[in-house]
């Protein structure tokens, strides 16, 4: 929890959580077996982001597969007002019963249809190393801010620039 | 030429031309030298899709590094109407200036100040492997197509269903 607060008063952290608390699903790309990279969507928390990004998922997913043989992962937030964001981090698979019932919410019902003890609810954390933001207007795409090491606590290298990064 | 008719009439080629041809920003995935998986978005293409997809991007960018180290690829498309595309590929980096003179268009001056024959253009070739597509709804994911060797011009294995598949 002390943990907690300190991210929270990161100016990245506060900077990365105004960008993708809006959207509502991301995309996770995780490493297969065959080496091949796939990605698949996952619903967005709505609470306050502190620095790890938290999901439920199924026990059966190939998701939970793939992490376990590579937690090396990608996530990304694409908005519909045009904002792209990559977050690079590692991916842990939690057992925390309290965790899952704040995360809770009926959205999820469908799928885990005994609830918030439902056997099959899986926790994803992500641990969060870096990240990337782009906004995208009319006709090109610019590289916003970078920011590394966003959630380990130590000094961040941050970098801003107004340069036209598309397709860089 | 030949083969690009061929694929066009392929239903899963045009199916997924179809999810992704008015989404106008993607995100790829690449793997980096430190073996992180690290996301950027990429224009897309107006044409028509015939099963490979076709980028231009910068000669000097972190991109052409990681298709360099690890051809293995994916590319996401996240529409705000609520579709979600997984294309997992190989990447090729090709020189072909009919092509870039083909896909040019007025948006990449910007990048490209010397125009379609600016040096620094790099043609990005995906092979699709295999494409996954969601659709979401107001509280949930449904996975609604499974393709895999879609521009192989093999036979397909082809997964429909209509079950939920949020987070799976």
């Amino acid at each position: 929890m002390e943990n907690k607060s300190q991210h929270s008063s990161d100016p990245e952290v506060k900077k990365l959580g105004e960008l993708i608390k809006h959207v509502r699903i991301a995309m996770l790309t995780t490493r297969t077996i065959d080496k091949k990279l796939h990605s698949s969507p996952l619903m967005t928390q709505e609470g306050d982001f502190n620095g790890d990004l938290w999901f439920l998922i199924s026990k059966t997913s190939q998701k939970v597969i793939d992490i376990n043989l590579d937690d090396r992962v990608n996530v990304t937030y694409s908005s519909p007002l045009g904002k792209y964001v990559s977050i690079t981090g590692i991916a842990e698979l939690v057992e925390d019963k309290e965790k899952v019932a704040a995360l809770w919410s009926s959205s999820y019902q469908e799928w885990f249809p005994q609830g918030k003890l439902d056997p099959n609810i899986q926790l994803l954390k992500i641990n969060v190393e870096s990240a990337e933001y782009w906004d995208s207007h009319a006709s090109h795409i610019s590289r916003i801010l970078e920011f590394a090491h966003i959630a380990k606590g130590g000094p961040s290298k941050k970098r801003e620039h107004g340069t036209l990064d598309l397709n860089h």
